[in-house]
């Protein structure tokens, strides 16, 4: 029942066979009108049916006279007309009375009761808009192809031209599959259901068709089923559309029919490119109708609609490519690619200094977080394997320049109030851009000029501080400053109702227990080192010991999920997944800032919302948190 | 009657009092379903209330098994379990089953009735999508101000968020005024009366209210009476609206009311901006409603909305202030500007060799042509008396980069065929940027190297010669080739029925004729002069030879206006505007193209053009050409 892909195509060889097939598909014209026409594109050359202005017009405000009747007019002898006779008050946009060629403005003029006077004098068609001075009637307005802008509204209807025929918009059949998914709906009227998962990538994709200047209509899901599926993709592309989306089932898995649907409707052009995400895409035409089998995971979804269907649908109606903005980016840590794949990798952006830093996201095809995260995105072609932490790379940017602009980048330790932060930036009008790699990792992105801002909670076991030791050590001879951001609570993260009674750490080594650790180089795992030392339990007691997380919500899910029965952590990720909790230690979190970045616009709002008492209410809430010395400097 | 704008201020200066005085307005939110919140902005951050995966999942397909089980198995020992009791085929996606923590790929299997066998062990959790990967339960998914994107609505079903809370769209009320206005819905009735103007404005801006993320009400036009106006000002600003838009009056005329009327309701915060166009602009507040006078003249009118009513309309939702592209850009000619008035000078872009040549349009505030066949915008500050012709200047982009790149830049005499040529190279992808300064100003900008090609029909008088002779004279040294474009007549343009019985060139001395000339320079001036010479006819004989216009179209134009009794032109021109057309002479119209650009795809899709049998239908049914020879290559 396993097939195997069809020799795989590079993206651009993908591309060409898909855009050279279909590259007559033409949704036809449709007459609307023209008040409608912003955005939609002309099918057809249109040509003005009156002029504008449709008569001589008044240019100014002044009166309307004959050019020839002022000739002679100069400082020393002025002329003189008689209002009604040889000169006629008259507004911007009035029609020149007969006999008039030029107008003298307002300003230029001596006025009495039935005269006025004037000191130069008036060239013929001085301050008057000439008949067809802006359209010529019969003149042609706009090709065919012209996206129709509103300026293009207002000439359209200057130019008498009341409606007219456009492109249609692409009409574009979506249909969902797969025996696992439930519509939002029903998970909104009755929960979701266990094992199930909530159809969203029709969402995704409906919304990205509009983008492209489509029309979308949702199919109901259809379950995993080859007849039911072939017959759904039948009907459809026997509707009249101009492309159909199969979404989930275009992989080469015994429970994927796209491609098998495809070769028994009509033909299949492609399936597979070497690319990721977006590797399992299947490119077929039912009946001269495109047909694109999309991956089910949402990141390769996404980008097999903005490789294929974006840009067809885009090329149906006469719309340009959209284009694609690139900046000269330096990952902050190396990213690799497998040689023959071309990888698509969403990367989290800010200039740090006098350049901009691409932090890579999470590469897993399912984690769509990382494209609503990304603020680009780096190709790193098939013959490459990859990128140096350092080296300068292309990002194409998937936001405005500006935002990357007001982007704090920070890297370091994870805690729940920089997600406070966040949304307190977000109202300031700036992101924040936050990269888990525990504190040591946060350190080494300072000494290289990688962030903002480091989030670190190191403690010296010699003398029980933290931080100030590390920063002495290991940023000797760079200006920073450190700020205080909270005291929180750790401890070990525990299911609901503590099953096997861990009261602290040496119950880690003498109870059956399989323990999640975190990360070397975090603070935490540093705290729990120190712990285990001071109660003299041996790390290799404990099972579970080498497992390691980056994240205390990592930690926390695990528990969660049964995955482990305890792990170290905070306070407020316990109460977020409704864990319990085992205090262990309350610590001291701080955020280290190059001394050049601190007088920065981004850092004194971020100061300001460390002042702000709102904030601190908000970040006690979380729970474990003391925020009584919260902004305070320490260095 | 007449009043005075209130102090003048800079473009700078109005913005900050504008967006200062209003920098609290906020629409307000309302709370819609997720699938329809793309493009709209979150009011509040936004929590997950699922986490995703939900379960631990599949990521392959292949078999789930425990990893401790698959220990020890190597190439040389391989291991094997048993399906259904300690392996379980799962697709991808699939809930792992219990018990079980990797997967092991279909690709690495061999299978039995009901065994596998692999040759390696699993590493726990590989291939595993583990509870919380993307999205954990309780985690902000985005922070208040998020412009949410097809992508976030995926991520917010995903994270079980099925409605946002989301900044209302702002409601912009629209007051058109002016006696002169008719709707264009009577004006399609019932024909536009004469003197009348079509309301247009209000759906321009109408249109860039909604490209601004508001919505847009049309109020019916007002008469030109301050009681009326201010009624219904006052009525707009107490409906809840966001902003108020009234159109035309905003000047310092007698029937310019629209300040008057914000002061006597409110508060006047500008009167007169100096910027042209868009000079006469009043921003007011009236309790609390930001109100904007808006210029009448469409190109005003635009300019002010772009510099005050849209990038408020975005502040208001969160939105970040639409992007300037900017491109370093050569005038094709001097771009004077008033020195104390910044001048925003709309141009046409095109890649001409190395760099993108800048052709300024007309630059009335009447001229909205001057707006849809813009490329960008060149703003000219209120310090400087403008550009030179060559000299670097900066050019804010209104269309996609690629546009510029596409843009064949003619530059030279007029020829109706040319529209024709231009809705050609529309459907080809490609765009015509014609600029008519007559046939020697287009060798001229040859030799400049500033446009691809130059239209031109400049007869030799000393051997009855077209181009060939002007060529060697004046492009010595610049490789350039002729292509034959059209034979075409010209003659005099006379009003329907030839009213003074103009039989040639002869009458124009002899009869009672105001002539209205073309330019010097250009190849119809050129023909006259050689036709008057063999005639001899005296220019100095003939009323109105000192009067030019710039292309056949104006020339037509003025002849049917009354505005002259005749002109010389081409009988296309007199046929678009139903005019009698006396003949004098067959003329030879080519194009000039320097040989470096003769190769480019642009330009064999000119070629391509001119060989196609429909072009040259379409040529000859303007009436007046002959195409036998059209595309021959003269040089």
């Amino acid at each position: 029942m396993r097939k195997v892909y069809l020799n795989m195509k590079t993206r651009a060889e993908a591309r060409e066979i898909w855009f050279s097939r279909f590259q007559d598909l033409n949704p036809g014209a449709e007459e609307i009108p023209s008040v409608e026409a912003a955005g939609r594109v002309l099918a057809a050359p249109v040509s003005a049916r009156l002029s504008s202005p449709a008569f001589h017009a008044a240019a100014m405000d002044g009166v309307a006279i004959r050019a020839t009747d002022t000739f002679g007019a100069t400082k020393s002898q002025s002329k003189r007309l008689v209002v009604g006779e040889s000169a006629f008050y008259v507004n911007t946009g009035h029609r020149m009375p007969p006999g008039t060629d030029a107008v003298i403005m307002m300003e230029h003029l001596r006025a009495g009761e039935d005269w006025v006077e004037f000191d130069a004098a008036a060239y013929p068609w001085q301050h008057v808009r000439k008949v067809g001075e802006d359209i010529v009637a019969t003149q042609m307005l706009f090709p065919t192809g012209r996206l129709l802008t509103p300026a293009c509204v207002g000439a359209l209807l200057t130019g008498g031209v009341f409606s007219v025929s456009v492109r249609k918009q692409p009409r574009v059949l979506v249909l969902p599959t797969g025996d696992e998914l439930t519509g939002w709906e029903e998970a909104a009227k009755s929960g979701l259901p266990d094992g199930r998962i909530i159809e969203s990538n029709s969402h995704t994709l409906g919304g990205l068709v509009r983008e492209a200047g489509g029309k979308w209509e949702p199919l109901p899901i259809l379950p995993d089923r080859f007849p039911v599926i072939r017959d759904a993709v039948d009907r459809a592309a026997k509707s009249g559309c101009q492309m159909v989306l199969v979404l989930a089932g275009s992989s080469a898995g015994s429970e994927d029919h796209t491609a098998r649907v495809l070769g028994d409707l009509g033909e299949v052009l492609v399936h597979g490119v070497t690319m990721m995400p977006g590797k399992p895409v299947v490119l077929g035409d039912v009946n001269g109708v495109p047909v694109l089998g999309v991956p089910g995971y949402p990141v390769s979804a996404m980008v097999a609609f903005q490789e294929f269907a974006g840009p067809l649908l885009r090329r149906m109606q006469g719309l340009p490519e959209a284009e694609a903005r690139t900046v000269a980016v330096f990952p902050s840590r190396k990213i690799p690619s497998k040689l023959g794949l071309e990888d698509h990798v969403r990367v989290k952006l800010g200039r740090v200094g006098g350049r901009i830093v691409a932090t890579p996201l999470p590469r897993g095809a399912g984690i769509i977080t990382s494209v609503t995260e990304a603020h680009g995105v780096v190709r790193i072609g098939n013959e490459s394997e990859g990128v140096g932490a350092g080296e300068e790379a292309v990002a194409e940017l998937l936001v405005p320049a500006a935002e990357v602009e007001k982007t704090l980048v920070a890297v370091g330790s994870h805690d729940n109030s920089l997600d406070l932060l966040a949304d307190g930036l977000a109202v300031r009008g700036l992101s924040l851009s936050s990269v888990h790699v525990g504190s040591m990792g946060g350190i080494l992105a300072v000494k290289r000029g990688a962030c903002h801002l480091a989030g670190t909670h190191l403690l010296d076991t010699t003398d029980g501080t933290y931080n100030l030791s590390y920063i002495a050590r290991h940023l000797a001879g760079i200006p920073v400053r450190l700020v205080h951001l909270v005291m929180r609570d750790q401890g070990l993260l525990v299911p609901r109702g503590n099953p096997k009674d861990i009261q602290g750490v040496r119950d880690l080594a003498e109870k059956d227990v399989l323990f999640l650790n975190r990360q070397a180089g975090s603070g935490t795992r540093v705290l729990l080192d120190y712990r285990l030392d001071q109660e003299g339990v041996s790390p290799t007691d404990i099972r579970g010991y080498a497992n390691e997380e980056y994240t205390h919500m990592a930690v926390a899910v695990a528990v969660k999920s049964g995955a482990a029965d305890c792990g170290l952590g905070i306070l407020a990720a316990a109460r977020a997944l409704d864990l319990d909790f085992v205090p262990v230690v309350t610590e001291q979190y701080d955020l280290i800032i190059r001394e050049e970045h601190f007088g920065s616009d981004k850092i004194r709002a971020l100061l300001s919302i460390l002042a702000d008492p709102e904030f601190k209410k908000a970040v006690q809430t979380l729970g474990g948190y003391h925020t009584e010395r919260m902004g305070e400097i320490l260095l």
